[in-house]
């Protein structure tokens, strides 16, 4: 495996697509813009999954599945969602091939196989799901209905790339249903709390919880809340969100239920999901110009043993200590693979392990044998120690723990050194243009002046922060009133 | 929860139909022939993920993930693949809608978004994969590959029916490449058996291994290795399969390796698969007239508790009772439910559980808390006990053992005794339209009889039995010889 990973700061972009692909977390298919995930990379996917869903599952919610297309009369019914995604959809329109008569052997769309409404395949759920809502509920003793689906959705973006854009990709999308508007906002807040507390306990990512503005908002939502990432290249990445969709649903489907006190009332609605886009956050956010690094509580294998001999005598001896410790350290818990593989030289696994971000390495030579040590080598600051074996588990445990939050703590100064006050607008372009990171300035709360300085900078509001506070200002491009700043940022 | 279930001697299919929906396991949606598995049934679906997935771990297997869509190009490289799958595929053939001129608020799709080669949403990923595969594989060292994917897959069927047969429905695809034919073989059979042991020891229904015929094959494989079982009303279901798919992919694709030798060879392929229709399978074998059985191995609560009082006094003394109880049952691994909604009587809360299968009912009242007793009762056989507190939780755990076995037996008598050899037409057909079950015949071999006896009967050659001993025989429709028994039935 050839490392010649481009250095971030030579090509920050390339340096991405190169590791990505290079330490097997997925490549491009033969279907523009589609990804293959490979095995490596769907393993963190999956321990990303486990802990997802059963944070879900402790707040009552439950999974169920819902269909893979939407017929186009039910996609167009909720008019702003509709618009929203019009632009990109996927369209089945015919159910069946024949052979080409003008090509033997090949095949072409049967004609006659014609669908008589056009099938949209889901770019999201809202509609098919609504739809099915308004069979599930009439009285407020069916709410709340509380459900996430785990599914693939398809965007036909025109750009794509590896985990951030692609035209398929996998996601979750929770739809929930609620007598009152104050337990359905409370719903949408939970929920992007949970995804703050997972990205930065698990990604070990730090986030900033916030809302959307109008025009950042989801195609639909009343209220868009967010958790709003930095990675190294100083531009914003969007975590997760998490909408309050008020009545505009129930509306459009009709969803009405009766209350304990007899009125009829629509029913209020939120939506949140995050994607296999988390993927790239992860990647970009720790990794490093020898390879991927990953926090230790998603690294499909945490401790990886590699044994370092000339003889057969010697290997036995080795994997015969080996299986000892690999058995403590599986009784933790710890995730451990005993890289025995004649087919590669020691220094050849080294740098494939390096590359694919195992935490810790530990090598174990004859001399090591005689001296009851181990070499133990850190992937996230690449630095080495012996340690006895007398211990080693609690040594190692600990420096999971230690590696978790280290990379938390980094990407957290990171962050909070990338965050500028700036007062004018000339400043505003300089530090897009030098340091980047995120933008806090006042803004005039006009769309018209959030579109002018995407026009000019690229950067957009990236969220009202949660922790806004009122604070008199002028906005920094207008000049005109503004109540507080915002985050601005170039985002992916 | 209206019960009104149709019985299963008037009408078995509208039984199955009520039942599915009664249940609340899933339900049609908008979409022609696509389902919504709604929370209890994909709560059921969730546990058999999880138990197959340990499985094809524990053998080597990793996830991963491959796009949606076959490029048509691709999708008709191996031809009788191709041929197999034509008359069923849902085809994209743009990617935009645009409002509508003629219609306004509506959508249409946008002409001038046509795709320049349409896309086949799969039917099943082989053609996707071994196209991949071919980026993956130069030598022995790449092979072998294990790899599984859990995924929802299309294929447009005209008749339709929740689980049993739905447009789309979910499914994992195993998908292998081997450097010999002998390990490929050896893969494709393991899978088969593993297939054998989740359905018999967690489904609780006993299957017959075996061998397709060519007509009943896989379109493109070599082999197809199946499991057979038998539903109530004497059809078989075919469980699962496990396809030996030769070098036909591997030629299609063109995926060689270079051996250890040095030569170059196209690779061995397999191919297997279970999907959703075993949730079919399940209700199947072990419902009836009440409603739904579940095995517990596989009941997402394996125990609910319903109280029962008049006063709140009584019901807080119960309450407390049940907290203790359901924690120590718990602390087995037990799960529990304690139904105190205040919204619903006893009588209607049992009526639901027994509908909804749940394999055990603990019933408490006032008097029970002075006797330190409670009501237990089985789903399975409606039987009741009283029992005491004293130890409850190994007798429960004793008792849902034995539930799983008592289902499996009950299942396997059936199969058996509905297994009947059968050496001359007029009898093989009096026996489809009385007893039905499989039949056990004598076959001359070939294609021909096959579909003769299909189309004078409906049935079909489920399986040449992995315990097929050679028999010196006549052909049962077409007296010419045969050199054994093979399995008959109508089949779903």
């Amino acid at each position: 495996m050839s490392k010649n990973l481009t250095k971030r700061a030579e090509d920050y972009s390339k340096w991405y697509n190169e590791l990505v692909v290079k330490a097997d977390l997925a490549e491009n298919s033969a279907v523009r813009g589609c990804m293959v995930i490979k095995p490596y990379g769907f393993a963190i996917w999956e321990k990303m999954q486990a802990e997802l869903d059963r944070m879900f599952k402790a707040t009552g919610h439950q999974n169920a599945y819902f269909p893979l297309f939407v017929p186009k009369s039910l996609f167009e019914a909720e008019e702003k969602n509709a618009e929203g995604f019009a632009k990109e959809c996927a369209v089945v329109t015919h159910y069946r091939l024949q052979n080409d008569p003008d090509r033997p052997g090949k095949l072409r769309v049967d004609p006659e196989a014609k669908l008589e409404e056009e099938l949209v395949v889901r770019p999201t759920s809202e509609a098919i799901i609504w739809n099915t809502y308004k069979g599930w509920i009439q009285s407020y003793r069916d709410l709340p209905i509380l459900i996430n689906q785990w599914a693939n959705v398809v965007r036909w973006e025109m750009r794509t790339r590896l985990f951030l854009r692609t035209a398929e990709f996998l996601w979750q999308e929770g739809h929930t249903a609620h007598a009152t508007e104050a337990e359905a906002i409370a719903e949408t807040e939970q929920m992007n709390d949970i995804y703050a507390t997972f990205v930065q306990n698990f990604m070990a990512i730090p986030v900033i919880k916030g809302v959307k503005t109008e025009s950042e908002r989801f195609a639909g939502a009343v209220d868009t809340h967010c958790i709003e990432a930095l990675m190294q290249d100083g531009k914003a990445l969007q975590a997760g969100t998490s909408h309050f969709l008020g009545q505009n649903f129930a509306k459009a489907f009709d969803v009405k239920f009766a209350s304990k006190e007899g009125t009829l009332d629509y029913v209020w609605a939120t939506s949140w999901g995050v994607s296999t886009r988390l993927m790239g956050a992860l990647i970009m956010t720790h990794s490093d110009d020898q390879g991927l690094v990953l926090p230790p509580n998603l690294a499909p294998i945490q401790v990886v043993i590699v044994p370092i001999y000339k003889t057969d005598e010697q290997r036995d001896a080795i994997t015969a200590k080996v299986e000892t410790l690999k058995a403590v350290l599986e009784a933790k818990g710890i995730s451990v693979k005993y890289d025995n593989r004649d087919t590669y030289r020691p220094g050849a696994k080294f740098a494939q392990h390096e590359l694919q971000g195992v935490p810790l390495r530990i090598a174990i030579g004859s001399r090591d044998l005689e001296n009851g040590t181990v070499e133990l080598a850190r992937r996230d600051n690449l630095t080495k120690e012996t340690v006895s074996f007398e211990g080693i588990e609690d040594h190692i445990e600990g420096l999971l723990k230690t590696i978790q939050e280290d990379l938390f703590n980094k990407a957290l100064h990171f962050r909070d050194t990338h965050i500028t006050e700036v007062d004018n607008f000339e400043d505003f372009k300089t530090i897009l243009d030098t340091k980047t990171g995120f933008i806090s300035a006042h803004w005039d709360g006009t769309p018209e002046t959030e579109t002018k300085i995407k026009e000019l900078t690229k950067a957009t509001i990236r969220c009202i922060p949660n922790d806004f506070e009122p604070e008199k200002g002028q906005c920094v491009y207008s000049g005109n009133p503004s109540k507080g700043r915002v985050l601005f940022a170039k985002a992916y």
